[in-house]
């Protein structure tokens, strides 16, 4: 479609903007209805947010997921998902849906074999067969599977690559972020560029420069949490995040912990993505307003309070510690379900509470007395 | 409590008889509620019906579900059960639950040791520590873990063993019931006797007519689904029911098949457990009203048709059979939990329909219709 192309499908409004920080409340409409930002949406990368149903989120208050283009390309294939109309009907969510472009897998999870300007050649890691992406095809591949929201094709280095790689990365990013825009032909996907450039603010500086004059209707932030310390992914948020455009919605790729999402909204991020609620979660960690919990830990073996005493989920309202403890120790598949569920409800409480707080003007406050808390049950 | 307990808290209402087969419609009611028998129970092995929430039971349309004590018993242990008032408030099922000895899982899972009149010696399949159950420490840990309907501590002989082998068996169980109604201190719990007496009509008319003096509020057939032929096992039926008295509600120890079920209650039994459906929903196979579905199979890659168009669960009405497909092919975890779901609908669906059948006085043509259809769809 090339720039220029109608994004009446969407509309970012910006509702509130703290007076002390540069966070921000928003309501942005999608074809598949509106997300209030801060948002977090849970993972469900290979079309399923991993034991949980699309009424589970729901009620956890996701408004929003993400699924993973890479994993979903490879099983069942984007034609499959297509013939469901999409990944909304293929899982059964009809709420708005975000793709990563296939991008950040190829360079961590699949055997890379080549890179240049024109494409990436690498190896399925699920059967080895040899498989290509270009920007054209991760934007197809994202037509097919038809979310709301879809990526370009980005060079993600590793965290510690030299500045001269990073740059390099950060130019064929702005040449494949071209190449994307002008292979989009539909207009109810919005299409975010990626902002590269580890944590060198000129890099980043040059990223965003290099993006802006394409007009994308979102930017996202990528190439954090990615080794660098949460220091310098806030040091690297203060230089990226002013340069991007006010009036359109930015989103933090792979964040994070709940302390690095609070962190990102007050230096101006509206979205988020992470698998950690629910990976803890199969793991026996449960994030709860007393600090994180290890529900396997022996001290839990007779204790009959809830999980959360202030969280509304199923598994901190309809069970003891105990019984969690119990399902984990006797590996029953309910554990990992209940204690993704009640994560994925602590990460929507916190966006929740996080947007309230910059409706009232607040987020500085909500800031200091939440590091606290977090600081008080480490 | 000894022999004529006050059993007022529990009543069988038996509703309608069928003319031509001897399938029963009753109501048993118990200090949880009440059950429309026939009745299926899902099994809650360790306190948790796998992968499945209390809320998804109901909504499958379960009433009553099982634990198991051999396993409760090592796994939190029955001190911490009873802590929560019960295995009702342990796994959050507020309705009628049943637990059965341990007996068989001592003899089928542990590594048995020494087995007298007196005792059990076993050894735990988890850690190897030695351990022993009495029927007395079999009434008292069911009585900690608080069901609504208890088992006498019963030997199950395995299929095969000889007559004389049976028929030891079936008096060291009309022994040991003796011991468990008198070691019985709660009139809240109804203690089933157990009739053994493997294939032989002779010994289980031996085993029933030990236990009816001791007048149990009711009875279980054990010692059937180990290995016999279904034929073998309806023979059985054909010679144990019309002993049991009327008025009592009648349970088949852990059968079985949707086909075996139909059986049964045609020859007047009225309460059922089997972990066939969740064991096999975790495996990828589906009961339908087509037949048995192998989600696995690639015929059903793109198949956007319901896994049971008849079926109204959360699997068959929003999601397709090439989706479940593809969590199964993708490992993830939804796909058992859904498979589970639907099979436990299925089984209820089914208990649901006999029971209509037999209050229509038309169980013998439902069973016709009903195997007819099965046999077309093997």
């Amino acid at each position: 479609m090339g720039s220029g192309k109608d994004m009446g499908h969407f509309e970012f409004q910006l509702e509130a903007t703290d007076p002390q920080t540069a966070g921000r409340a928003g309501r942005w409409i999608t074809p598949h209805g509106a997300v209030n930002t801060p948002a977090f949406m849970p993972v469900g990368t290979l079309g399923t947010v991993k034991g949980l149903l699309p009424s589970q989120l729901r009620d956890a208050g996701a408004q929003m997921v993400l699924g993973n283009t890479y994993h979903l390309a490879l099983r069942p294939g984007p034609e499959i998902v297509a013939d469901h109309g999409g990944l909304h009907g293929f899982m059964d969510w009809d709420g708005p849906i975000l793709t990563d472009s296939g991008g950040f897998q190829v360079f961590s999870l699949a055997d890379l074999r080549k890179m240049s300007d024109d494409k990436v050649v690498f190896r399925s890691h699920i059967d080895g067969s040899q498989l290509e992406l270009t920007p054209e095809r991760a934007v197809q591949i994202q037509e097919m599977l038809g979310a709301d929201c879809i990526m370009c094709l980005d060079e993600c280095p590793p965290s510690g690559e030299t500045p001269e790689k990073i740059r390099r990365a950060v130019d064929r990013t702005t040449l494949w972020a071209a190449r994307c825009r002008d292979a989009q032909t539909r207009a109810d996907q919005a299409l975010f560029g990626i902002v590269q450039g580890g944590i060198h603010p000129e890099l980043r500086r040059r990223s965003a420069e290099g993006l802006l004059p394409l007009d994308f209707p979102g930017y996202a932030v990528g190439g954090l949490s990615v080794g660098e310390s949460p220091e310098m992914m806030y040091f690297t948020l203060d230089h990226t995040v002013p340069i991007l455009p006010t009036g359109k919605p930015r989103y933090l790729m792979g964040v994070g912990r709940p302390e690095d999402i609070l962190e990102a909204v007050c230096r101006g991020i509206d979205m988020f993505d992470c698998v950690m609620p629910t990976r803890n979660g199969r793991n026996a960690m449960a994030f709860t307003s007393q600090g994180p919990v290890r529900i396997r830990n022996s001290i839990h073996q007779k204790d009959q309070s809830p999980l959360d005493p202030e969280c509304l989920c199923v598994a901190c309202t309809r069970f003891t510690r105990s019984y969690l403890r119990h399902l984990f120790v006797a590996k029953e598949m309910l554990g990992p379900i209940l204690l993704s569920l009640h994560n994925i409800t602590y990460y929507q409480t916190l966006v929740r509470q996080i947007r309230e707080a910059v409706i009232g003007g607040r987020l500085a406050e909500f800031r200091l007395n939440q590091l606290a808390r977090w600081k008080a049950h480490p």
